[in-house]
């Protein structure tokens, strides 16, 4: 009988390492590892990781870098969207699983692998992305989830694998950090409760930088091509950069407290410099230079986007349709957006955009218009004000009835 | 022939001290003047207009304290629904603008005024809110614009002033500052253009305060009527507290770009310390008790609510409506919000609640939970996304053919 | 050790008449059978299900009046939204069966069940909202579905049924039928595919009225209170006798295609004539007396209500808030709606109502107002696309360059 | 000095006429008349018109073929959408304004034109349409109104054009007509009032079919392009060609009750037979290859697309960020509509579509299905009310204390 191969998706911590020798050698699977990168590993990191995996005895392990293709099909649109869920967080963590996800199944559907596994608990909300996305792109194949399904303690799979004669770090660190392109997920301790914000130390990005800096960043059609006059040809080139001048300053940590796919509530801090500024620096430009109804609808469809990708429903054809709207929404979202930077924070000092709707010759705040007269706004007021004036006459006639 | 009487909103400035004489003198009205304080007058400051007034020679003047009208009818329902135009600005001015609106209406309905009149420019959102109101409150009676029809200069403003040897401060401050309860706006100079903010100096209230300090916040059914411990009959006193601890660090400062009423773009400072403490310290009690819909929900209706507000829209029933589902809304939003704040910058450490859905024993984020199993969530996956799942294989099964 | 109790939801036929034999005398339950009756029985009925019910061998038998209460928690705000899911159907037995769950597990409580018992299959939307409701509702008890687990065949069902001796009427019928206050669902054959419509003969009310007739409804704040001058104590009985009236027309007949909550598309016929007279009527007075942002508002709010209703979720909190928006929005929802009736159609002939915003004295459609002028309107036009028009020129100056 | 020119929108009827006159005669206005059918003109009629034009003394006269225009830039979007506003309308006249709007400014452009003219009345909402169109595609320009200005009655205008010698049909027709592609309006007498339906023979087309006929109609990507078999090249002579079959049925015949842009409440009747089983039949096709978050965002835009054009802002880009979502969704939309066409009424008897997401082999409706189980079912309904779940537990347990 032919040995049945697996796909696993593959981080090199404790769970993973488990699953590898579990999946091998108790269950008898060809085991091919494979670890997507979008954004979050050095060169020095991913070479460790492969080594870590073929020591642990995988048949195959593959390492994607999927940081261009991550920002074209996802954070491209959270940041034409302003997509902040709750009004706080990027969603770095969920939105780094779709493309992790949908890569792993890429993967297992070249090696015609018969089985797919993850190493996800059974209570958080990376089971149900992993899960579904293999559903749907490789609907039929085995899913193999050996954390969930077996639910061992920390020692019972540090144990395990030392009886294997596995050597790696079994330490367990104090948070569980994730990190990637659109930021640092940071949790444990504080905020595993309603209260408490994690201490000075436990951010990802120490504080080094205390005196204000400007940046100037350039958007084209929505997309941050420019940092400080430098123009980048890839506009996560212009994200990492930025990144590396923020950072330092604290910038963009805060705490989310959100709803999870599977219906408890959850807490979490992330450091996301970068992703925060963009966010910030793009709305600003958004205000100047589309229509009150465009910002409107594109406040509504962006929530319903950036909660429906963090349900992991990124397949849906609905997030193409909302995609097309957002696309065709940015055509004028050209010009520079000019940010102070200082520690803990950061202020929008103002925008400079050959499409932006105020100080333009055509109508300005405060100055009376060479388009219109008091004369027009009365009318207006009247017509404006027409139907609501009416029902309250038609109201109060009744009332003196 | 009678003379007519008109019922003008004074501020005491130079546009209203125009008005004054303008339609007494000129035009021959006799005029009540009528101050509506939203919170922004000290009393000296509300007598000293009122001297002022009597000295133009009004008939009568009337101060109306509006303070808690104000918060009942409007900012309540804003905390309500967390509203921030543009995710930016808590409509400081917006709101006040209603409620002086409201009051002056009702002065003039119950002093049978022949007409109303008040001081706005053709230029600005404000006398199409004044407009609307009287065309709504006070149908078929005269609305005197004397600012935006004659459309005088500052000097030729004084000039008329002076002839009549009206005596007060003729100078022009760089800035045009409004205060009131739900915060103070600051434009001019910089806000006029799209780039560029305010220096230090011109922000009403100077950073003092530069040593961390910790607030706790209660809240009962969505208002807040406790600050560190102590309980307030209303809330408004709370806010007020509130502003007095907070204020002197500089906290909530930011540039409002927003879409007028008339269609262009506008840009204005403003300080509102305690309005945004309590708009995301109330946000962030909702995120614990509310459900992801109720969450949802809460915010589309709000965003609206907060629009058409703006827009001078208070008389649609459809805002009662709206108001009818927020209070709603807030029957488990008690408890209490901790918030640390610094120069600049202020961050919630966290809440407590008898209603806190995280954290409860019936389900905690990241622990495996006695009410469902790794099994249940197998199987909700796989019907969560069935029906995109069944998208993909009726669209593969095509592009096969 | 004490036999445990199990109440099971009892409608007569196969399905559940299986369970009480099976959870009885093979599982060793003492079964307390409870029908609720939404509408959709007449006494006889009831006493015959009652009968056989014991004949099986249950212990308790219960019989629940739930018409008001039907009307009253959901009924009502379906009417106050007009909602018609997918623009097309009136959630007939969505609505009926959370009723139905809510009152069994309300018994189960009372009789402190160990268990409670549903005969839905695996393959439609009705487990899901039994299951549901029993989660929250009597959290933790154990929910027995032997339809869903067992899958039997009906020949199978049957089988085992004559092996227990158990008379009743084995016949299977064509098609599938479910009746209730808010419509009659009719499904099988023809709405299995996706094309073909239900025969003459199928539908449940043959039509015996030819003749046009004409009918006047009276509505109070919303509800139907009165059909062609008489009034009614509860609007059940008004729906009940409209019901009489215009079924023999074969109006309100319509297939809905739509999709179950498990992801999958269904098609199923309906009649509902009471039902569809009474939204349309509704919705023609309100057409009248409401402002557009409300009856904007209401749409899209009724929109989510009747889906998020539909898919089981009537305890989430939100849907109180919808219900206080929806309540509140009916205060002048008061008027008559003249309906024409005619063999399978019907049209609105037009409203009266004391809160009728058109063809009030205050402005009328296509004739000069008193209230503004046409110069009022000239510069509403102006202003009102004033942005848009900045967009274009400031748009064109660039195309130009 | 030059004689100046205008550009005046122009019908034939009476108040259009009196404008050519008014215009050239006592306002020394060169007059170029144009015409722009939107499907409601035959040859002769157009010839007639522009007899008529040159014999009142225009300069020139231009007739404009729209219809594919118009359906490319508007109705095809209405389609898409399923466009009916207040759920009852399908926009035939509000549509068609923008439409006619759009070429005469851009006639004026080309003739660099001093001056526009339209013959609306202050009352309604084609002045608010022409207006706003003229401000913002050709800014500046002079608009003339004199319908609107001198508030003539008709019997004024009458005598004026005799004075003149203008030999036309002077009689008043009982009813207003407007016919175009997307339907036909007929307002009067009984629709200015709340109450009240057009007689039998006021409508357009009379009753010619009694039988029953089926037709199907077949779509690509949303677009309608054959008709029983027959493949047109473009859409509009599909709905033509339809609308041939179906008016003798009397189908689509309708009262609109809605809200001007003016604030007013509205009446009026229409007819139009191929626009509503166009839409239902569309409607149709997509309940059966969208998801169910396509078909409920669409439903949101769309009632936001039909509102806001019906005010005019069809320039507003959001519309065209609009028309890309609504684009992008229609990848799918093709197959057969079956629809049965009777006296008054239709009825969709069903689909076919290789896209079709019911009756797929991949999940069926009633049917145990191979790609999920009844367990998957427990699982997912324990999750899917699990945050609900917890609301109730945790609200309970204050209660209980």
């Amino acid at each position: 009988m032919k040995t049945k191969k697996v796909v696993l998706g593959f981080s090199g911590g404790l769970d993973t390492s488990f699953c590898v020798k579990y999946l091998s050698e108790d269950k008898g699977y060809e085991v091919h590892s494979i670890i997507v990168d979008t954004g979050g590993f050095t060169e020095d990191e991913l070479k460790r990781i492969e080594a870590h995996a073929y020591n642990l005895g995988v048949k195959t392990h593959t390492t994607v870098n999927a940081v261009h293709s991550y920002y074209d099909t996802i954070i491209k649109y959270l940041i034409f969207g302003n997509v902040l869920k709750n009004n706080t967080y990027p969603l770095s963590v969920s939105a780094e699983r779709l493309s992790q996800a949908l890569h792993i199944a890429k993967h297992a559907q070249q090696l015609q692998a018969d089985a797919v596994a993850h190493g996800s608990t059974g209570a958080g909300n990376d089971q149900v992305r992993f899960d579904m996305i293999f559903h749907i792109m490789i609907p039929g194949i085995e899913i193999i989830t050996p954390i969930r399904d077996l639910q061992l303690s920390r020692e019972a799979e540090i144990d395990y694998l030392k009886q294997k004669h596995v050597q790696m770090n079994f330490e367990k660190s104090m948070y569980s950090i994730n990190k990637g392109l659109w930021g640092t997920s940071v949790g444990g301790k504080e905020t595993l409760n309603s209260k408490g914000i994690l201490p000075e130390e436990a951010w990802p990005t120490q504080v080094t930088k205390t005196q204000p800096e400007e940046v100037e960043l350039g958007f084209v059609k929505g997309e941050l091509y420019t940092v400080n006059g430098t123009t980048f040809t890839h506009p996560t080139d212009a994200i990492k950069h930025l990144q590396l001048i923020a950072a330092p300053f604290g910038i963009g940590r805060d705490i989310h407290v959100g709803d999870t796919i599977i219906g408890i509530k959850g807490r979490v801090g992330f450091e996301a410099a970068a992703p925060m500024i963009i966010l910030k620096a793009h709305h600003a430009l958004e205000k100047h230079v589309l229509t009150k109804w465009q910002l409107s609808w594109k406040d509504q469809l962006a929530a319903f986007y950036g909660n429906w990708l963090h349900e992991g429903q990124i397949l849906d054809p609905v997030m193409r349709n909302i995609e097309a709207f957002l696309t065709d929404s940015q055509q004028q979202v050209t010009g520079k957006v000019f940010v102070q930077l200082l520690p803990y924070r950061f202020q929008i000092i103002g925008i400079e955009s050959p499409y932006d709707l105020m100080n333009s010759k055509f109508g300005k705040y405060g100055e009376m218009n060479t388009g219109f007269t008091g004369e027009d706004v009365r009318g207006f007021s009247k017509i404006f004000g027409n139907q609501v004036a009416i029902f309250h006459k038609v109201k109060e006639q009744q009332h003196a009835q």
